[in-house]
């Protein structure tokens, strides 16, 4: 039984005549209470003449379309006959947005599609658009850019699905903390010392934000725990069922930052890689989306030192998804042609290694066999900064077990989500020593939990219940000023580790 | 004990720190909600920049805005320092506005204003401005002027306290179903049979309507029973209390319509003159309103004939207002002037009754003694309209009481409310045969109740309770399909009665 974010309910109301002279709205709305547990909807100013006219154009039987508005039913509009109530889930990523348009009556998935963060010409990173933000109209510029996305998305959703874009009726908003105070466009994002102007926004109509959307539908935003742990968090907490779990579990988000929530049904710690800007410039130089053209896996012969890949479309490759580039470094460390530091050793790579006015690069696909005729290539610069970001993604894994006392071998699953970790093969992270070394039955990919959560907000007023139960349940340790946090970052910085009794799965080249 | 509309909270946060980084907003909520027994308030969109901005700014500490919103407290503003917390109470009548403004936290009025009506433009009587609503930009310019009267009221009242319009953060709206709707600017109005659009509206804020006081200020409408029975009259059994009368009690509220209600704390029936146009003809051809040069109180000489009256203001008079107006026809009638059927006698009525091209005219005041040099004067035409004025009063009282079985010596009070019977002396009416023969001691003239109940609606949450419970409560009787009411209208056509004995106390001079 779905209990969606907006519903049409169905009702005949008893006309009006002489002897029951009762307004049209009050008429609708007492007709409506007893299919509402009882409670009277509200009509929001804005919507009062619409829903009258229609409601008595439809000779006081229709469908009636209920929004829950944080718990209390508004009612928003009145059709004659039932509609398809299209809502759309969306994961609001400061680099993609993805979204999902679902039917709000069964939960099917009507259409997807994703779409470039418009605010992308403002910085590609997020620090970047807050220093924007910062500047006369920086902050509206970016609410607009970000605004103006979400309404193409929207379009496209509608457009696949045959519907109107005026169709779309509710709208639930998964991002980080940053992204979400974009779209909502406040006066201010983040203060000192890191705290942002709301967690929890109120749920408010789409006519309010100018969505495209239909300007009655309800959009709910996702909580966030603090300026580093977001509603896309919560949003993966809710689709992993972490907070349902009597085992303790352990959820990893490994974006453009790195987020990591572990705990049961019974408390819940996390805390945020605020550190990791190394993760973001990793994927930032050399990566791509895992989209077409993508090398998504990839294997080196030990003994030729081929290199075999899959590419997302099976098309020709164009770069390295976040899996690809994993799987990249983990082959040339287990054939040995990068040391344990992670610098290249040119007497194993060959002739692959060319070096350029950055140092090394290596080649991994010649541009004859690349899609757009460039080769495609791993720079030490780029294999220095995914060194520090598997060192910062280790850490933070430790930092936090330990805080809570909890070794890796109890955890009894490892949900990993996000862009970076969607295709990622758990076996190659753990030989670069970034995630730890535990049978491979206990990683369990979950794709853009993001998206999902935003999903089972759209139909479940359990999950809307959740999130925000999650926002006082989850205790948030701020790394940032955490000396445990530096000292286990620089015992990362090798592969696997400087400890390599920690990864006795991983062989050690440590001696050479 | 104050529960007024907008309340002044008074809270200090604790001030965020790396250990706890809750949001601003969140913050501020959590802080309210024991205040607010528990409950955590709302913040619309469009007021969660200002909120968080002004919160931060105070330094955490400081006066936080709450508006009662149907049951739900809404944040919407916070201050540094505490603030006169001003809110206005309105008679949204068709003719006048009159409005109080009210220090929310000590109930004391710190203005008084009224206006006319800047609809009259487009029709002095109310059908005349519904058939203006029924052009294409005709509801839209009522609605403007509406919007225009009323601003221009509050920047009034704002004046005479010495705040700024801006200042003003609550209003309540009393009027009857047609002037709510107007000022509401829905898509229709009302729709046969009778249907009003809507009874109860939910608040809204004051810059959804355009209002010049506070864009945040909670508007709250007084509900109404139908079509002919408005909030003004609501607001009216409010102010006299009747709803909580454990002896049965009346309310007439005589203003552009006649309505009644009788009842106790157990049950409450009404109906409505909309027979009662003639009561809007007898006061709008030669009547004024209760202001300064209107007669209020006038005695004949039953000896010499002379003329005595009272004028509001002490200064020389400009016409009749209701009270005027009815003493001087009972006075005609104690006279012998007019006859049991209204008519002039113009041997007893002599050299001041004149004959013009309308009929009969009585000079009530030469020229030369009036304030503008045109005599006062009473014509035929308008002694006819009040004859059907207080024929229409008296049938709808006795089919009233026949309906529910009760006696007029039955009622404990009797509550004159309204602008007709401001003033009104109920021995006068009762020499009309406008009112029941009773003991003098059982009227109670209640002023402007319409006024006084959107004033209780400011100050008290009990009041806005009772005024959605006393929607619920009334029984409401549509006379226009009424035989008996029609019967008995014909039977209340002369002066006092065509039945003398329901009226011992009058003289009867029926026997000429």
């Amino acid at each position: 039984m779905l209990t969606p974010l907006v519903r049409a309910i169905t009702v005949a109301a008893p006309p009006p005549s002489l002897g029951d002279n009762t307004g049209d709205l009050d008429r609708l709305k007492k007709t409506l209470a007893p299919q509402l547990a009882g409670a009277m909807p509200v009509v929001p100013y804005q919507r009062l003449g619409k829903v009258a006219e229609r409601f008595r154009a439809a000779g006081f039987a229709g469908v009636a379309i209920i929004n829950d508005m944080a718990g209390t039913p508004v009612l928003v509009d009145f059709l004659s006959q039932p509609e398809v109530l299209a809502g759309m889930a969306l994961d609001l990523g400061t680099t993609h947005l993805e979204a999902t348009l679902l039917d709000l009556s069964t939960g099917a998935v009507l259409a997807r599609a994703d779409l470039e963060n418009g605010q992308i010409c403002f910085g590609a990173d997020i620090l970047t658009r807050i220093h924007h933000a910062a500047k006369s109209e920086g902050l509206a510029e970016l609410h607009r850019a970000i605004i103006d996305s979400v309404n193409a998305l929207a379009t496209e959703l509608a457009g696949i699905s045959g519907l109107a874009v005026a169709g779309i009726r509710a709208l639930s908003v998964s991002g980080n903390t940053s992204m979400v105070h974009f779209f909502l466009n406040p006066h201010h994002l983040c203060r000192e010392p890191y705290i942002p102007m709301v967690n929890a926004p109120d749920p408010c109509l789409a006519g309010e934000l100018k969505l495209a959307i239909h300007p009655a539908a309800v959009v709910w935003i996702l909580p966030s725990v603090g300026s580093y742990f977001g509603g896309d968090l919560i949003s993966g907490v809710l689709a992993s069922g972490l907070d349902q779990q009597p085992e303790t579990c352990m959820l990893i988000d490994v974006g453009t930052n790195a987020e990591v929530i572990v705990g049961n049904r019974e408390w819940l710690i996390a805390c945020a890689g605020a550190a990791g800007p190394a993760l973001e410039g990793g994927v930032a130089r050399m990566g791509m989306r895992a989209g077409p053209g993508a090398i998504e896996h990839l294997r080196i012969d030990p003994g030729t030192g081929e290199i075999r890949y899959d590419t997302i479309g099976k098309g020709k490759p164009k770069g390295l998804c976040g899996s690809g580039l994993i799987d990249l470094v983990a082959e040339l460390y287990l054939t040995r042609q990068i040391d344990i530091r992670g610098k290249f050793r040119p007497q194993a790579a060959g002739e692959r290694l060319i070096e350029g006015s950055e140092g090394y690069q290596f080649v991994v696909v010649e541009g004859t066999d690349s899609a757009d005729g460039r080769p495609v290539v791993l720079g030490q610069v780029d294999l220095d900064a995914l060194m520090r970001s598997k060192a910062a993604m280790y850490a933070i894994l430790t930092t936090l077990t330990n805080q809570v006392g909890v070794a890796f071998a109890d955890l009894h699953r490892i949900y990993v989500a996000g862009a970076f970790g969607r295709h990622i093969s758990p076996r190659q992270a753990i030989v670069l020593g970034m995630l730890p070394d535990l049978p491979l039955a206990t990683y369990e990919p979950v794709g853009n939990s993001s998206l999902a959560g935003a999903q089972r907000i759209l139909l479940e007023s359990q999950a809307r219940e959740r999130s925000l139960e999650l926002v006082r349940k989850i205790t948030y340790i701020e790394l940032n000023v955490n000396q445990e946090f530096m000292l286990r970052f620089s015992g990362s910085r090798f592969i696997p580790h400087t400890d390599p009794a920690l990864f006795p799965s991983v062989p050690f080249f440590g001696g050479e």
